[in-house]
């Protein structure tokens, strides 16, 4: 099938929606923390977060405009913190729950069944309920003009995750912290590894490590 | 474990590369094809690619300093045009390899035994062995100023794909397709399906759809 510039203009919203939000890839499966001045926590999913950097160490996500997703964004430029937490298998049908339209004053803690968790130097709530969680610092943000989207970079200051997950070599293994991964707008997705493969290098086939 | 800012700093670059990597969580798994204004084609894994916006339809792309990745990047710049093509379970091998270090004059299509095929409207080779490719002209860049990469936004003007993966919603099974994912920096995991989930209302559990 193929589907060209014309033919795509003319589609209805939601068939337009769902097409499009497959055609990345599949997404990585967040919940991002955050707390009002006034002291409001506040909990979202996220499935545009992506790795900016190691060094300095910088994770990014993409925010839908000001206007429809307006307490994330407030938080994060209010308190200049937020949190990233991994969502594994337990949790994916109350992460799921957060996109739901509450009104500022709930808490999606609360009305979805997780608990916040602070620790002394991030000053916004982690999700206890989550295996691997990363505390940052906001540092940048671009908005993209063809759409209103923002695109948000943070300083990471603090990771938390359990012993076993971490290789020597500094690898953490997502897989086996049950990470699960999203497709298009609602479907979970666990994985299974093929393989690890060396370091590319000219004229040598990858091999499995 | 815990490890905070000031240990952060302290970590071999190696460690904090594998370490840092992982953070995100699953991340997508695409070939991006580019062709110079001169005619030579490039193709390269980028693990960054997101859904940016559906209407108009956008994606983006985080690419390293334009002093690293120049290939990529010039091509872009150079013709207006890229591709994205999902990575599958039969090509992630060859789709690995095209991340080793090749001189500016030879394409990674050869090298890596991938084959490239053009349309009429999109300047940039697709990857035939692909199986959901994109064809998209190039809208905005954004330096992020903390390490200075560099977000690239392009608009969707193409979509190739096989007629069995779309449903009548315009939802694309992306697993179906057998599309990869990948996590840190050289591990590739196929999916599996836990659930698609109703859309979300303050006050009812979420079904499976």
């Amino acid at each position: 099938m193929k589907i060209v510039n014309e033919n795509i203009l003319a589609f209805e919203k939601l068939y337009r929606t769902n097409l499009f939000n497959s055609l990345s890839g599949f997404k990585s499966a967040n919940l991002i923390g955050t707390i009002s001045k006034e002291g409001k926590t506040n909990l979202a999913i996220f499935s545009s977060v992506i790795h900016v950097g190691a060094n300095p160490p910088l994770m990014g996500l993409l925010m839908r405009p000001v206007s429809v997703e307006r307490h994330t964004y407030h938080n994060i430029k209010g308190t200049c913190f937020f949190t990233i937490n991994q969502i594994h298998k337990d949790i994916f049908k109350q992460a799921h729950q957060t996109s739901a339209r509450y009104d500022k004053d709930v808490s999606e803690f609360d009305a979805c069944g997780l608990t916040p968790e602070f620790t002394e130097i991030v000053k916004a709530p982690y999700v206890k309920e989550s295996k691997i969680k990363i505390g940052l610092k906001f540092l940048e943000e671009h908005e993209i003009k063809s759409n209103g989207t923002i695109f948000i970079v943070g300083e990471i200051i603090e990771v938390i995750f359990p012993d076993e997950v971490i290789a020597k070599t500094g690898y953490v293994d997502i897989e086996k912290a049950e990470t699960i991964v999203i497709s298009g707008l609602d479907s979970y997705h666990e994985t299974k590894r093929i393989a690890r493969l060396s370091y590319a290098k000219p004229g040598l086939e990858p091999k499995e490590i």
